[in-house]
């Protein structure tokens, strides 16, 4: 927080919440990025979207301009999709408009490898420093701040909510959004920064660190330019907040891409690992981890002061499979004493049930068996929180109407928030069906325990993967407990 | 093939093939289990389905009997549901009637824990061996022989394929034909077996090595009662076939659910590793990677020579990770040549692309662009297979058109089938949506993909793991070359 805050640099803040937006590049004729960003702009219902390009009056039914400068309001944001050979003439009129932030879609700069797109790049930073204004990009999809009302895609949640994603990955900002959805994650700010010209990933998370919209950060990060400056603010960020982390390019093919993709010298793997490690980032292996890492962050009714699972579900086969899952992935189930096994028989019928952990029994797909092995379950002390599964048979395959509503899900879900009340979380793990019919049992059976505020994940080897590394990050260091 | 083959015993081939079946225990008030096998069987299509129970004159539509004696016609197989205590006096009609196979979906025997139980299943084997007819379980589903149209479940598809299953779990086996489905595989016979009172993993296996239906093995296996037996059928059938293996109960949880769930005493897992690493039999970590390396196994257009692939597909970030995912998982991405590099660049536009491996360049979402990299990649000598991903975007948020069957599909199929015909398979990895208008669109891309002869995976981790570990397989030993 030295040399680089510059007192009259445009703030992050107003950059994320701009009056106006222009849209440069825009086609009347095509369906690209600048088109998409218009139509999802007019669905967020964001109120001043200005398309800029000469060669038209009319794009999606909004009027076009010819330049930046003609817009008669206030542009705060411009959205370019525009060749880079074209793109110094625009930072002129945008300095002349007095905008406040510029984000380039447009790519073929540092990353094409050619020393001109890199000296264009270093001339694009001059214009914008003489200017007054903020460079997001260039190669990269932009803001989608649902506050605000800015996105970049349509079917973007416009409710925002705790999570704060940077993603220097265009395409992996998008897929977070889409696969977080379901799951119920909500966004304050997800910020694709591509190349990292001017915006850059310390500066975000010095952001995040400080945002109060933000309670969670997460980041997708292919290369780091200044470390040292890095590592400050990812010490920063993670001593305030959890901060869920991929690093890409930890391969030899990763690293090429990340390269080809951001122009990004991804660094030393092994510092970078140290690095999290020390200040207590939790890193993941992919973009999945990281919705899974994050749906056990925010939604867990509290975080399990150890990592004993109670594994309730109906199924032989599957509760081995889970259980040696689960036991993989760095989770334990403790077998249940005695005197918990005979509670257990005198609330659930004995045959054709299983009284150890995982527990299987019939009833359990039942909301009186779940209530009822969840209260006997609930005051042992080696059990620190309820894992749920449904047999990992895709649930239309059931075809017994077991799951209506009325029936099973309402009085399952007051059950099991009772048993969150005593201090216990309950997690579920719903396995996606790959039939359309079973798709849509499960999306709205999903739904259902996703409204309630459980943290749904897709599988038991997944849920226990998440989870392990929340506990882990969770403990307090050696010494001290 | 020794002492354990008696002459007078029912073969399995008989028992896979029933000219009538008894289904004893239905309802006409509630659908359990019996019931629907009845309903299933009808579905089917089976010619001769006996429902048996005193209580009622008709069930499903069907003739009702009041014993296994009272039907009229041949009945070679009995499917039964009812409780444990009433089995005994059930085989002795079954030995009047002349029965070859009797299949006990009833549990609550051996894996019980209770001494008079185990007794009970003891009484049963002598009963049948007196009788000369085949005990399937108890505790199971028994059998899906799709070629004599006898099922256990409403929706398994009715046209065999070259995989035979065997599954302790009843769960398991209904999940691999419903998992299974979409991605192309299908079973010449799938035997879920229970406790193995009678027909157990070791005879199977030798079923299924010599079966002539049978191209490749799959096992789920929780317990082992006859250590040597085992080993001798296991490396007899991987001597003559692939077989992917899971060992259930790997854990200290999954071995307490394994003891529950089949009265499995679940062997040494190391003892069980090293038995599969020394006859070569395919060891996976869960049923889902099963699935994968069967599809593996079943549509790769040969087996690669080695490790390396060229990956191919759109998007700058999901390639970082895609290359990242596949060299973690055990396959190799060798970097391309500059000749190599320098042909692309003739071939394909040089804004937006990334010419080395991963290739990302946007016109491999077109079927020129991929039919031009193939082409030229085809040659290169350090790559044995390619991989084309879609991005790892749910398809349908494209929302561009280009994915049409007539004007990206058939023509992209027409050039990977070129490109196999060089020598090389081609691989897809389709990530299944999370909404359900991109299940639908995910769905048709994949059946047209699938009915095309094509292994389709839903991740790039999961594809690499299960490619990774047949070239592991099919590597010879040491020393040979």
């Amino acid at each position: 927080m030295k040399d680089h805050a510059e007192k009259q640099r445009v703030s992050l803040d107003e950059v994320f919440h701009p009056r106006g937006v222009a849209v440069v590049g825009v086609s009347a004729s095509k369906l690209g990025f600048a088109e998409l960003v218009v139509d999802a702009l007019k669905r967020a219902g964001f109120p001043a979207i200005y398309p800029v390009n000469p060669k038209y009056e009319e794009v999606l039914g909004l009027p076009c301009y010819p330049s930046v400068t003609a817009i008669p309001g206030v542009v705060d944001h411009v959205v370019v999709n525009i060749p880079a050979e074209s793109v110094l003439k625009l930072l002129d009129e945008c300095a002349e408009k007095g905008v406040r932030s510029v984000h380039f879609f447009t790519a073929g700069f540092g990353e094409s490898g050619y020393r001109d797109r890199a000296d264009l790049e270093k001339e694009m930073l001059v214009k914008a420093r003489a200017g007054g204004f903020r460079i997001i990009g260039p190669n990269c999809v932009g803001l989608y701040v649902p506050g605000s009302r800015v996105t970049n895609h349509f079917d973007d949640p416009l409710d925002p909510g705790p999570i704060g994603f940077i993603s220097q990955s265009g395409g992996h900002a998008q897929n977070m959004a889409y696969y977080g959805r379901a799951r119920g994650l909500r966004f304050s700010k997800v910020v694709s920064y591509g190349n990292a010209l001017d915006v850059n990933e310390s500066e975000l998370l010095d952001y995040f660190a400080e945002d109060p919209e933000t309670e969670i950060v997460a980041a997708y990060i292919e290369g780091v330019r200044d470390g040292a400056r890095f590592a400050e603010a990812l010490r920063n960020a993670a001593s305030r907040k959890p901060v869920v982390i991929y690093k890409g390019g930890r391969t030899e093919a990763g690293r090429r891409a990340a390269q080809g993709h951001t122009a990004s010298m991804t660094s030393s793997v092994a510092l970078f690992d140290a690095l999290c490690r020390q200040v207590k980032a939790i890193q993941v292996d992919d973009l999945d981890e990281m919705v899974d890492v994050l749906t056990a962050l925010r939604f867990m009714s509290r975080l399990p002061r150890g990592n004993g699972v109670a594994l309730i579900g109906a199924g032989g086969g599957p509760s081995v499979l889970a259980g040696d899952g689960m036991e993989k992935e760095g989770l334990r189930l403790p077998g249940f004493p005695t005197g918990v096994q005979e509670a257990l028989k005198k609330v659930l019928p004995v045959p054709g049930s299983i009284f150890i952990n995982p527990l299987d029994t019939p009833n359990l797909a039942t909301a009186d068996g779940i209530a009822a092995a969840l209260k006997v379950l609930g005051p042992v002390p080696e059990i620190d929180m309820f894992v749920y599964h449904l047999g990992f048979h895709p649930i239309s395959r059931w075809g017994m109407g077991w799951l209506s509503a009325e029936a099973f899900l309402k009085p399952t879900i007051e059950a099991m928030k009772a048993a969150q009340q005593e201090g216990k979380p309950v997690l579920l793990a719903l396995r996606p069906a790959l039939d359309l019919e079973g798709m849509k049992e499960f999306l709205s059976v999903q739904e259902t325990f996703v409204e309630a505020g459980f943290p749904v994940f897709h599988s038991m080897r997944k849920l226990a993967r998440a989870v392990a590394r929340v506990i882990a990050w969770n403990r307090p260091p050696a010494g001290t407990g």
